[in-house]
């Protein structure tokens, strides 16, 4: 007989937007966590392993502790990714919107003065630009180094 | 002789911007929460009271837990702005950016379709529009009865 302990990731199911838009960094405790298919700025998404959020309220409060944690570390990544690719990120910007993909999800965006939308958001400015399979490969690499994955 | 409990507020100032564009709602724990002046949305920027921060990283572990649940309070309140000025809030928005205005601050911002800047952000986008005197009062009541203030 097995213990009967709930699993917190029981339905989660990542949304085909983010597999359309984004390449898997790799899980971390909460969330997974994703490289934005967008060359322009050093962009990771994370998205919680629980079933049906759409809003950072319906975490529970470890959930969303454990959230902002991730996504500071993810600010470091972002840096990693930023020194690898050749954007020295001088400010991060960090937006859970979901106007357009309503599962819940986090951006964590480096930003530096002169880049593609400075100082205005990332969000909808302009078309993503591809990466490289080089660039990508080197930020993927330099993301995971940062987060221990 | 007075015991030396460090004050964590020590040397906080409000930057001047927020003078301009906010009315104070009330101080939540952590944050100075106030009403943004921008009838366009139900919208408060939360501002930890704590010297010369900029990104989310540089508060405590502690206090970044009290910021996700004041953020998450001030999602109800932003609810409770819009229920009082006639704009139904189907979506929430939390953005820490900070590119023009350094100091650490988080907006928590109520959206729908059909809204002024929809499906995109609301920073950067067109020019704000004043509150009448009355809208302003009814917005500050419902977010200080939200957060018991």
């Amino acid at each position: 007989m097995t213990s009967q302990i709930p699993d917190p990731e029981a339905g989660f199911a990542l949304a085909p937007p983010f597999l359309a838009t984004s390449s898997l960094i790799g899980r971390l405790s909460l969330c997974e966590a994703r490289l934005q298919s967008d060359a322009r700025w050093p962009w990771i998404c994370l998205i919680p392993r629980r079933a049906g959020l759409v809003e950072v309220g319906e975490l529970s409060v470890t959930d969303r502790a454990q959230l902002i944690e991730e996504a500071v570390a993810c600010g470091a990544a972002v840096r990693a990714i930023g020194e690898a690719t050749g954007f020295i990120v001088e400010k991060l910007n960090i937006g859970a919107l979901g106007n357009v993909t309503p599962q819940l999800h986090v951006h964590v965006v480096g930003r530096r003065p002169g880049d593609p939308a400075w100082a205005g958001p990332v969000w909808g400015a302009g078309r993503a630009e591809p990466y490289s399979a080089a660039g990508e490969a080197a930020a993927l690499a330099a993301a995971r180094a940062s987060l221990g994955l």
